[in-house]
């Protein structure tokens, strides 16, 4: 019997949010070569996933743009950039790595044609108004010695690893190429979009400028799949799932969490900031404007998930459609 | 009288390849506000094109990827990345800068809507069997002492300013993301691609590898241009077009060249390597490859090289269509 292939507008969307883990494994060092061949991780499942699925891609880029800032801070012979620009670097660099490896894991596959790839520059509207503004609290780059800090033009706050340089990240208004990645979601591409985050700007008027902060990758993905009308939505990490205690000896992984669990949790803060916070967050978020799945799972564990067998899947009471 | 607006599939496609100077001008430092003001006289020029034309756009990264490469050779902290990483981070650098200012040169024109413009992340297959790999001559990033160059772990040629790396510029073969783009123009879309010629891969049974080479981005251009069928291929650059004895008192610009011609002056080694020969191989290879109309223009006259009031036209006896 001769499975029939879906068609492109009868696949539902799956975003899968590709967590740090996904290029650098804990204990790694994290060559370019190390890099190329854990994204085949994730990749092989979602090169699989494609064909009943309509999938965008969005990932993080903590240790790449850490290491452009280290470079800049060794290099007194060059102007710094600022850090808008060296998101969209990452988003380069990054997104060609993803983007080359997807590639070849599709052409393993063979049978049938590999759909449209297009790694998509992206910027995120934030709100100059946002209160992160007024109080930067997100460290980046490099550690410094408490003199070395002094002499930087930077706010730095003092982290257990020294001083580091600390920015602002605001909340993501909307994402400025979400009609054409919709667009492209439409026409059956496969979509590499939000890359770090996405290139923080805000608009003035009718132009944009970009700014010194960074914007979470997990709550930026949401923004995205909100926009775009995902079904699903995956948030890939290093961890099987959300998990009670997380760290105590009694810890607990959970197989499901309703919204309003989550919502209480978060309120208590017992999911950890800048860690598996956001992602709940974030999954929330989807689910509470209209999205129909939220899975946070681990990057070994994709397909398991989008199958309902791996990770933590939020249930909410609304479901879209 | 109302002008009637042409839809889409009328408008004939232009390639814009944009040269270095579009970003930063000579005797300028180049900083990254100069950059973006710079960039408003070709992009404010392309948005009003935009009404006409469907629009790809390419554009070169020399001075951004040896910044990166001089920030590596500073900052022994991090492995050094290989040059296709570099390329892939201009892309995603010079991308933004281009499509956040067209962006805002098209909200600024007003009447009408704003096509759809998606920055696309590109790689060039290259064939490595290509002589320039046995011997690389493209002299890139920064200029060491001769005692400097020899500890480097790259191959370095002498030059007017010092000892330089030198890698291979192989010949572009084919643009992987051609399919993409071919569609996306089809949709109306207006495409950033090929920055700096193209992130160089070789193409291995069912997998692509990076390679440390640089691609010529007006022959990249050509290439792309070929693929995908443009019709007017516009090569935007520092100068009002081809001269024949260039930098001599002499010098005089052609308003037009026969491809016979230009095939011959080529041949004599009239037109500079690495700067106006590459420009002409160009765009005899896009007219030999059965395109309509190949310019080479300043960057400030791409309007009126699009309406042949400007620039060197190329003309061949052959025309496609």
């Amino acid at each position: 019997m001769v499975e029939r292939r879906k068609t492109y507008k009868e696949k539902p969307v799956m975003l899968v949010a590709l967590g740090g883990n996904a290029l650098i494994r804990k204990g790694q060092k994290g060559s370019i070569e190390e890099q190329f061949r854990n994204l085949r991780v994730p990749l092989s499942q979602v090169a699989r996933l494609s064909r009943d699925y309509r999938i965008i891609l969005t990932h993080g880029n903590g240790p790449q743009v850490g290491n452009l800032l280290l470079q800049q801070e060794c290099c007194d012979a060059l102007p710094r950039l600022p850090l808008e620009i060296l998101v969209a670097q990452t988003q380069g660099q990054i997104g060609y790595m993803i983007e080359s490896t997807l590639d070849s894991e599709l052409m393993k596959l063979g049978n049938g044609t590999v759909p449209y790839i297009v790694t998509v520059l992206t910027y995120v509207v934030v709100d100059e108004n946002d209160p992160a503004f007024r109080n930067p609290s997100k460290p980046i780059g490099p550690a410094f010695s408490e003199e070395a800090a002094a002499r930087l033009p930077y706010r730095t706050v003092r982290t257990e690893k020294g001083y580091r340089r600390v920015v602002a990240s605001p909340r993501p208004v909307t994402i400025v190429e979400k009609r054409e990645i919709r667009r492209l979601v439409e026409l059956g591409f496969l979509v590499i979009s939000c890359g770090g985050g996405g290139i923080p700007v805000i608009r003035e008027s009718r132009t944009f400028h970009g700014v010194d902060a960074v914007i979470d990758k997990d709550l930026a993905s949401a923004r995205l799949a909100g926009e775009v009308g995902v079904d699903v939505f995956v948030i890939a990490t290093d961890v099987p799932g959300v998990a009670l205690n997380y760290g105590y000896p009694d810890q607990t992984f959970l197989r499901s969490i309703t919204v309003e669990e989550a919502v209480e949790r978060l309120k208590k803060h017992e999911f950890p900031d800048g860690s598996m916070g956001p992602k709940v967050e974030a999954a929330v978020q989807f689910l509470e404007e209209g999205g129909r799945r939220a899975v946070i799972a681990s990057i070994e564990e994709v397909e398991e998930a989008a199958a309902g067998r791996a990770g933590t899947e939020f249930i909410s009471g609304r479901v879209r459609g």
